[in-house]
């Protein structure tokens, strides 16, 4: 039997990282679609996520993206973080959307950009250290769209040395937390592709640098919940792009596309110890068409929901079940806590931790999308270029 | 036996047809990256087309999308693109690009976005009437991104509607070509994601509406030259919109991710009466990293080579191996034509022609490409959002 | 607001057909497993069956595969299936497991393959005729393996004339449901390989001519509600094969792999008024390594389950929020059915039906496992060979 | 340039080892089509493993598979091949085709099964001292079909367990091949579904543990030349089972399904020393419509056209273009040598080696064909359960 009290104690725990660019706009390479509202600066993307911690009461830090949140005084923003109730997160590299990345980044063939790109890494974690963040993750959009176009293997020589000496300036406490996407926006090799390669890399790099799941960035067909439960068994799992998909990285929110997966995965996590380790669980997402803030916070009680499942399964009945080879009641044991209505302990859960149970509700009510929109006129909105 | 002196012929009266945008800016989400020389209007667009055509020979038709290449004078653009040597063909709609268009456009909830969508391919129906134009090209973007958020088949009425209304429209030799595409922009359902739905709408529509094939629009797995024979059958094989890809809809080179697919869907249609009938054969590509024009002289030299292996099928001794069983030897039959290096067939035809043999090295003698390097400076270069 | 007496009422007169051949035994291409007390005989199988719906209530009918189910006497085989409490349901066809077959059925290239193939067909008919069967269920393995190997609009030309040959031979109140599968056995074209395929052949032969949509045969990314949904516009939805797969026809239990897409085709079904006409909702699934019978009941609770969620929600908001274009709030309506615990309600369901609560559990309390391995001692166990 | 004279040398010492599974019957789970002449013990399919070195020239081992293959006196079986021009290759152990491995062997729940499962593999060791075999092949069919079946991670590391302690058992010279697949015949979860689990296990294990890549094992998508590229940097790549598929694990001949992927993934081994190394290349494939002898040697040839292109492969001009960023004339350089018809070069090779120069050709004027049906009557053809 599962304990409640140690399953709210743990859902009350639980922290999910919002990033900064989820609040700006989104699209696809067809359109951006404005929102009314998007902040237009770091500090207004920070107010909106300190408004999703404020309501769920479980995203209490923020995940910024260099440059699109460059600041002159990383600092200040950190206390400006603060002051709204919230902390910064991870640092996100962006070593995509210059000019000379064309062919690539850390894996270009030539020297200079690839020195440019490192450059820009180790800038990334000299704004860890002024807002204290702990992870560096990366992201690559490396690759090639046509066979032959460069050298698969010396590609891999160049990420490998471009990643050393980033590693090399990480201090003590900070980590690299390594991210693979299947393709896009290369369309024929990938330069980090699949969890193996993010894990040889890893490997060799030292304890610091971990594996990052992103869970739209496989294969159809691909069992993610395995290479979770792979990766905490290596040591290796360092956090979570959440998101969700129907086809490729479709970016929606997580747990719309395929809820009985995200459980299968949190029941990963928990069974792995997880929950309770250094993993990082973030939000990687684009609300294209939906309202932002909603969307995050709907989000996030997806996490949570997910967890709380996956927090309820009877381990004592699964394990005996497993062992004794019954296949069909080893699955219902499963089935059993995923088609629980968790809702109603969420919602105590809130209660208890002095929120309102329903977080959308309050949310609407607090009047915070009126104000955004009402006093966010004028300006650059933020988006994925800004 | 094949006769050379047939397949020759048939391979000189090849028509493909190269997409004014293929010629602007392109990207992903994720960055568009600006190279030089890229038109500034669609007259520049043309004589980039117009340089495709002199060296290959088998180009001789360009079409436009609405409203990128809006114009004020039709007619003076059509006689603008014969004074280079090519004629304006395929007009594509966008109903995608505007505000209004975020929940979809003929098939949106609001009449009010639909009445729009359909003027402005009524207005698209004008424009063919002043450029000469046969065929009417509709690709949409419609769909919803998350399960309930619109009624599925509601939407396929508003489809049916607002096709109707297009249809009407249409003048004797008047033709319009539907699209699909399993996903991208919406990511849960797509309005037309199949064959199957374009070929549903085309049937009841009538005649003049007819299917077409985007070689990058499947699943994983789809096999499309079974949907091309098919479709051969039915009488609905409208065109193609010809690209290649590894993953979902990459719009890459044709032929360049899997050319013994190009060869298979190219045998389809000669087996199928196709090359001889008003199949229309369309490149519709984004070449994101690479040269514009040499990747899309490449593009219509691979559609020719797949065809030319295409024709050396030996059909006779096809046939009898497949009247016999005789896998093996069927198989081979076919292979034997795919093995063949047709590229010296090839330089014979265009020197037959009067072309040079190689049409990359002879755009390269030409100099265009420094030309418009040197000459377009300044001005909006033509993209996606231009 | 639904109305729970309505969809009390509409779970009381759901029928899932269960098939005969799940009852036998099954496997992959690597082994068969033998289950102790497998049925031996056709009638062993409708023994099995019946226990399905003793405890159930649901499963009124059962599926007979020909020749794996033939008898002497059908009339005599109904008779039985009357006394133990069940109905034969429809008859399925078996074109692939004879030598003859090698290359196909009724797309073979000889003409007396496919002559075999469709008196095979009639010969099912006539059974239909001595059982009272509505449905002729046809699922073909044709295909070919090579390219080349045969010619793939032949095929077609081939299937039709098979087809129409056998729809002329049906009776009044009889119908031919004709299935689509992506691949397997065939792998490089399947004669019938999606449901535009069969849709243009149903439409051709007349209104007794019906799609099934079995929930395994797609290609990945395949979004199947949208098919059903668009079958039911179409009036061509004859039924559903129900079982489900993680990666090709898995044949695994019904929502065993994704739950919420079994809701959301459920749904579809219901909005298209799917539940209250002649769809037919048939089982057919493998159960290669879990105990049989109890397999096949925990499958049809999980249809079950899908179905009083899917009734469950509430329309009248999901039409409002859609047609306001609030995408949040739609999908919440859809997701707060889907995240209702449905099986309070379907104990309740199944008590005012008086049946036990929990019809697992009520199955293994009544003995019939341990009977069956007893008394089905020697002789031949079923399996998809015998 | 290409030196020809190094091309002809590398392809004259080219060695692809053909399995003796594959001389017998196969099918998929829906039927086994019996052939006529097909072998009725491993000496006769050591007998046709003969006929296909003879005519290619570049086959000169052949693998076996335990029990498939079991005899009582190894070294005679090895002293037969040999007197037949051949020698015994890799071992493949057989851990699926018990009835105790319905739910796995190495990762069984069971220790008593796990036990059985190693002790067949330790004795497959002792074959290997018998036969002088250097590679020890590992496929497990072990996974899970439903969500909750089984511990995911107890079950890695009950293979870990089991595969030190074969390793242990490992004699100087002697390897351990690990074989991963996506899934089939488990459908939920495979215990090594991919590179990474088997690169993770073979880099704890040790030098003699290395990966097999089979080419029908991956997800959709997956670009199988970068994992090659990769595992050959890593020192991990053992070797290849060899196969073609357009969906799954079709095992259809290599080349057949996608010849330019072929081409890509030789060009990886040509490029990071593969061809020079222990690199094993084997088929594993199923002939089950197709003459199975002829088919092999079409198999062979097409491995080795691959090769050809992919020696011929420009490699000055490749890096001069890949350094310079010249996208489409790296493309081109890659692709002039897939499209240069190979066969008349290895034609001239096979005369060079004293062979005829079609082995297709050569192989039917043998009259081996008739002579294996009209010899092989009676007894218990091979197949994959005999």
């Amino acid at each position: 039997m599962t304990d409640l009290a140690v399953v709210k104690a743990a859902l009350k725990t639980q922290a999910v990282e919002t990033p900064s660019w989820a609040y700006g706009n989104s699209g696809t390479r067809f359109k951006v679609f404005a929102q009314q509202g998007v902040p237009r600066s770091p500090q207004e993307k920070l107010s909106d996520a300190a408004k999703v911690h404020e309501f769920t009461g479980v995203a209490p830090t923020v995940a910024l993206h260099i440059p699109w949140d460059k600041v002159d005084d990383y600092a200040a923003l950190a206390q400006y973080a603060e002051d709204h109730g919230v902390t910064l997160g991870a640092i996100n590299s962006n070593t995509f959307q210059d000019d000379d990345y064309r062919l690539g980044s850390i894996c270009h063939p030539d020297p200079g950009v690839r020195r440019k790109a490192v450059d820009h890494l180790l800038e990334c974690v000299d704004i860890m250290d002024a807002t204290g963040s702990r992870d560096l993750k990366l992201w690559f959009a490396d690759g090639t769209n046509y066979p032959g176009q460069d050298d698969i293997r010396e590609r891999q020589d160049r990420l490998a040395e471009g990643l050393a000496e980033v590693y090399g300036r990480l201090g003590d406490g900070q980590r690299m937390l390594l991210e693979y996407k299947l393709f896009e926006p290369a369309f024929y090799t990938t330069d980090v592709p699949d969890w193996g390669t993010a894990y040889a890399h890893c490997l060799r790099l030292g304890e610091k640098a971990q594996v990052v799941v992103d869970t739209g960035h496989h294969a159809p067909g691909t069992n993610i919940e395995f290479i979770v439960a792979t990766l905490l068994r290596e040591r290796k799992l360092g956090g979570f792009d959440f998101n969700s998909r129907f086809y490729a990285d479709d970016d929606l929110m997580v747990g719309a596309a395929d809820p009985f997966q995200l459980f299968r995965i949190m029941y990963e996590v928990v069974r792995g110890g997880g929950l309770t380790s250094d993993v990082a669980f973030m939000l990687d997402q684009c609300h294209n068409i939906e309202a932002k803030i909603p969307a995050i916070i709907r989000s996030v009680m997806n996490v949570q929901e997910a967890t709380a499942k996956a927090l309820l399964v009877d381990r004592d009945a699964l394990t005996e079940a497993q062992r004794s080879g019954d296949v069909l009641e080893a699955n219902a044991v499963l089935m059993d806590a995923y088609n629980t209505d968790v809702r109603p302990l969420l919602r105590e859960v809130r209660e208890e931790m002095g929120l309102a149970p329903d977080p959308i509700a309050a949310y609407r009510r607090s009047g915070w999308a009126e104000k955004i929109v009402a006093e966010r006129v004028g300006g650059q909105q933020a988006g994925w270029g800004a």
